[in-house]
């Protein structure tokens, strides 16, 4: 969550609402419960009796709603949402999501969060046949493929649509009778079922949507999986049986909000077990422990606990940090002037230090905190990373597709800890990490993706392979 | 901090800088630490060789300054800025602080943190006379006070005006050739002055603003000092020597940032000594303690380590709440959606809790927290605050002005404890408090101002003062 | 060019430029001089050496292009440009021209003036055919007839998408390496060609624009033909040779520029010609000629001159009438409050007065007009109108599309006199108005399209056929 | 009026309504009547039962009026209005009216056009006894001497404060039961008084905003005069006997609208009389005669009709013409690129041409045009002006208070015509300017203020002197 701060992020979170005449705002305020998945756009449309309308623009979802009217506008009792962060080069109006299709003789609407790997490839071989693609998105992918597909009816059009496609995905599709769940093979993005107090229901990113509107939570959807939720109920249809169960570890890590349970287990337990295994592989003497807000404040508690060392507020997060902001100029950011995190200077001074982080991306936040924190009189600063070391980029969703920004692909643990300035560096283990987690899948890892850390990918990369192997193999050159 | 879910509001903060090359910056920085201070409007107003020029708008001091122009245009090496949260009825542009008076022959800026008491009597006997003024704010006032103070300098006249004000303040004046600070015969309001690394000034509402811009803590101002800052370097003199330390508690409870540090006491450390205080006094068997973010953390942590419960995250606080959302119509209200505060079900579901809330003013957010705590399944709630019951309201710059909001004003704590919906309700008392903070002032309530809860003022109300004591009667009346 | 006050609404602009490293001004400042096309949006493509990039926007050109630069981000040394007025239901941001059409092996932007007569038809081929359109232009009609159209090269398959469409069209289109303009095979809206000072190539809708960027006028392009600008110089090539000419006659009267010359006629001539003829078809006994601002002062100064009568301004039009101007109540709407257009009252006060306009299309104008000269004391006022009856609606790319509007499909000349309230109504007679033109085509009219007036439309009318014969029927069985 | 133009530009508009329930809706469409007399800035206060509220903002009255709410928030059956044209170095916000004065015990409104001569003398004395001005603005200083005059009551404070101003001013003053128009002993501004269909009243700076709202002229303010209008009617005083006429010649010649009627005379016939006369001032033979659109067409079609010879559209004024267009870049202004004229090319070639303009100021625009029509092709260029020499400033509220600027100050008429380009230059007389207006009053030169022509100011100059005589004697040695 803590966006601000690192450069680690999230691409996007979905919600759909059937069977309520508010769907406009219970997806307006459950979409802000996912604000933390995508901050630069956001969108919703609505389905009043099967007429579809849609509003969408840049920027975080209220700055895109800023009149009431925009929400008022749209009516009806059945919608879907998007919130957005744009990769490099997609940042246009054009992008922004859901996609609304208006074909002279039906509609739909479509979202989308995660990554297809062989996007590049479809594009291609849609153009060749005619194809004209106003985006970049995905999405748009997925409804070229629908409308191309020989089939009896859209399900069966869906159907081979979604076998053509490869990666992570979570889909939410609109039309003007019915709201579509589709989800990878490999499960990779999570995405959860929720049913209304009037008994309608909801499909959100994260489970803390569900809360926001109030939502009983019911299942998630299931890797391969279509849920049809139209007049008759919900509708359950498999486009695979081909499944691996590989959800993003990164989302119990960092991503997910900690009131969030994803595949039954709560993000903030998870991170307090993280903490607290932490403590066990990476004791060391200290006098207290301190977290970096807000992401981190979970684990740091669970260290805390399990070392006997108290728990303290030595960094405070600006509240009011926002997007927009005047930076510093080079004489001031020289100078330290930071507008984001502050040291509780009388907390920390002649005290020796654990600082918990989540996960170590380049290394400069860690190193300038550790640098502010000694300035502030800390005796000793000893850096814990609640995660093991992140050496390998995500194409299934994650904003990481090379290794160059990745410190800990080019270092080894004690020339991290140098370049970083810290007195000591420990790092979660794979295993801790598995088994702090807890999930229990007859899968690979106990069915998370743990690819970052060990870059065994679950799938073939595609469209990506080539490049991958390249930058390995230039790694592998470089250190030799 | 938490001033999104609390009506509780701080009136300002201040900040000036002398001589320092990026006097702009050093402000819009240390400003922005200080917002939690005030969010409805900002400005700050430069000295570039004698020449005063300045910029302010409403809103969030990142929407006043949206483009780099608005700072960059504000040369010049010294300055002084503002935040203010506006009190009913003084909403206008014309309002926002500092004022920057042009006269043909010079120039003066004023930004101001406080309450007069005295206030409406002075524009009336001001307008008697021909004066016009164009704002509500107590800053304009000085201003004609001053111009028409008989006085060989205008150290003299401003000696003179600041003996016919009456209640909290902490003046900054910007000059063509100096800043001057200038505070309270009581000290009600912070104000700090701090050293830059190459031999400036800075002086502001809190400490937190001087760690941002890298400022070294010198001393704070003392009561009815006149701080001269020019060319000369830093000048003491007082306008009385009628003085008695009388800072205010909820500086220390609620308000400040937790990396300040207030008369020499960290606020943090003060909360987490409240805390565990509380836990002193008002123990109880529960499964874990959680506090309501953001500002109850500290307290909440204490409480934790005294009673030797765990300190869990069962209320995750939305980062994304700005100030212009869209509000849930009253149906979505009613159902309890809300995209401030959300409940982490699988943490609270079948315990029992502590909760730990810093204060109550109207109760309505606490009996919101209660309920949906054991909607998620809390078997019992224990409501714990970390300050005495506030019955009195503050006259010296909170906005708090009348006795009917605060529920504790009329009932006993039995009796919010049934209307709160809690399982019980504890308060630290008064003396727990001014033990926590550990002020060692040679003067009543060592140094503290107690007025919220005991009625104890420490002035003359003087225009407050027939309405004040108009309602305590009708109070009297009401529950005889 | 009255647009503020009558209801008549060219429905684009279009312009390029080829060779000149100022394209992106070019365009601009030549848009502006086409505004009078259309109001509702605008935007610029310029291509950088093969490298395509565009902005666009709702509102006047200089609402859109708000900061320099939006305009100086678009570099290059060749650009399309288009000004457009929204037709109902066509109001969004993706309906604003040119369109950029991304491929991943090429680029080309695309803008359009002009109403295709099939393209629903059309549209409906495509999107059976698998084809997703995300706008309801033409513009994107063409494209994919362009992409899906086999031949050898772009050049075929332009050809072969030109003659599937129907219609009144002139096309820009700016690929990598190339600006090609094309016209429909009856020219019904202009376009020429200019040739700038450096060697470079404009094309423009009006010639005004040809002359703001100091180009020199070489020749209109000509119905059928499609003109190839390149590296290599301009090329022209026809799509079919069953081309008859027929350019909009409301060209001449009311849209276009009284500077601008169509088919190498300049239309403030031909618009003073036009009142002279009218002076001698409807000669009246008056003390003044009064012309209605602005698009009617050539025709009034002309009916002056042959009548021998004062040319007086008695009508003042505000020139500060915008878009966006709150309307008046309606209170005051009866009351005759007009902000729009003033009475000179000492000019017409005690006079006989002949009023000019160029057409008349609802009436209520007209109505209005006569009423308050009146209230301002004219003895008398006989309307006179510079152009037959307006009968029939166009299909070709003006925005009247059914007859229910226009008063003189249903009311005969003495029962429109009595509706608007005027003394006398004479207009001018077809063979006057194509006289006064002048135009010396080898076609029907002497080349100009004459529906509007007489119903002969030299098409079929394709998709609209079916409407527009049962709206005859209708009127014909009303009126027995 | 084409202020987009030509550099010369009044400094303000003022409209009162009294006694309509529409005031606020009255104001607004009357001053869009007056916005060719301001452009940068517009207000209102209505006054709602003894409450005044106003609202103001920087731009057209459209721009600061965008939504309905800002006109319909301000309730009442009184208001004032003001449109302004910023003069250098006064561009704040605090400087647009009406100035809306909150006192403990009253409001006042103010709103103001002139320019007040002694307005530093009067400011440096109110200062020096303690007064604090917020703003640049002649009306505040009204407002303080009216505040600090001794008696007995507002009526008699008025007068003395009126006594102690000098210069040119048009004030409306509305008070919690009146409107008080009040004019300079000359009379230099237009100040006129109409009667609303429902008996209320309207006082306007020009007669055009009367027929807006459908108001009938009872007549025009006097010099010297205080008109009261309140619950009773209108009542009239004097503050001074001492009154001589000398209404601004240039509201004749330029400023006002034409259809407004000053000192009973309309502006458009006047102007065609100039034309007229200028006819017979300077004939030349020629093909047609053209006028520099807008505010020359009146005295071009009088210089055609009384020549005999043809009145033409050579030149063509872009209505999109708005503040805040991005403008040609050096390269682009050289080759003469231009977006508000443009030359009728076929209209004007071959033939020799009258060119009527109403005025020269820097002859920068004149030069301009003759170089365009030249390279259009006419033969020759005879530029006609229908006023005399522009040789001195004015101080009583039009923007040009140095000769530095006028190159009739400089120059004979044959330098100037070299300068320009044009093949013969003639110029109105003043005898002729004063026969063409036919004001007769009993006053010098009929009771114009002729300063402009022949530096005759009417009164003293005072806080102008100095500066005038020194640039007087400056030029005279420059010439020597």
């Amino acid at each position: 969550m803590s966006n601000e701060i690192k450069s680690l992020n999230e691409e996007c979170g979905v919600l759909g609402i059937w069977g309520s005449p508010e769907a406009n705002q219970m997806t307006y305020f459950g979409l802000h419960s996912l604000q933390h998945r995508g901050q630069e756009g956001a969108g919703i449309v609505t389905n009043d009796h099967g007429h579809l309308m849609g509003y969408r623009n840049r920027g975080l979802l209220a700055d895109v709603f800023r009149k009431p009217e925009h929400l008022t506008q749209l009516t009806g009792d059945a919608a879907i949402g998007h919130v957005r962060y744009a990769t490099a080069g997609s940042h246009g109006l054009e992008n922004i999501q859901p996609f609304l299709f208006d074909f002279a003789t039906d509609q739909f609407a479509l979202a989308h969060n995660g990554n297809l790997t062989n996007a590049v490839t479809l594009r291609r071989m849609l153009e060749q046949s005619g194809a004209i693609l106003k985006s970049s998105s995905d999405s748009e992918i997925l409804m070229h493929l629908i409308r191309r597909a020989e089939g009896p009816d859209l399900h069966a059009q869906i159907k081979t649509a979604l076998q053509q496609i490869r990666g992570g995905f979570a889909y939410l599709l609109l039309t003007q009778d019915s709201l579509i769940a589709m989800l990878d093979p490999n499960g990779f993005r999570p995405l959860s079922i929720g049913r209304l107090a009037n008994g309608g229901y909801v499909v959100a990113s994260e489970t803390c949507a569900l809360n926001t509107v109030q939502a009983t939570f019911i299942r998630d959807v299931q890797p391969g999986e279509i849920v049809t939720i139209d007049a008759d109920g919900l509708h359950s249809d498999f486009f695979t049986t081909e499944t691996t169960h590989s959800i993003c570890s990164m989302e119990y890590i960092y991503f997910a909000r900690p009131d969030s349970d994803i595949c039954g287990i709560n993000v903030h337990a998870a991170r307090k077990r993280m903490g607290k295994q932490l403590a066990r592989e990476t004791a060391v003497e200290a006098d207290m422990v301190i977290g970096v807000p807000n992401s981190s404040l979970s684990a740091a508690s669970g260290y805390a606990e399990e070392s006997g060392l108290p728990y303290e507020m030595g960094l405070v997060k600006n509240q009011y940090v926002g997007r927009t902001f005047i930076e510093p100029t080079q004489a001031l950011r020289e100078q330290g002037v930071n507008r984001k995190l502050a040291v509780v200077k009388s907390v920390v001074a002649g005290k020796r230090i654990v600082l918990v982080d989540d996960s170590i991306v380049r290394g400069t936040t860690s190193k300038h905190i550790v640098k502010r924190l000694k300035e502030a009189g800390a005796l000793s600063v000893h850096l814990r990373i609640a995660s093991p070391p992140l050496k390998y980029p995500c194409f299934y969703g994650i904003d990481i597709q090379t290794r160059d920004e990745l410190i800990a692909a080019h270092q080894s643990i004690a020339e991290m800890c140098a370049t970083i300035g810290a007195d000591s560096l420990g790092f979660l283990s794979e295993q801790g990490l598995i088994d702090a987690i807890g999930l229990q899948q007859d899968a690979p890892y106990s069915g998370l993706c743990m690819a970052y850390f060990n870059g065994d990918y679950p799938t073939p990369l595609y469209d990506y392979e080539a490049a991958y192997q390249a930058s390995l193999k230039a790694d592998k050159e470089q250190q030799s």
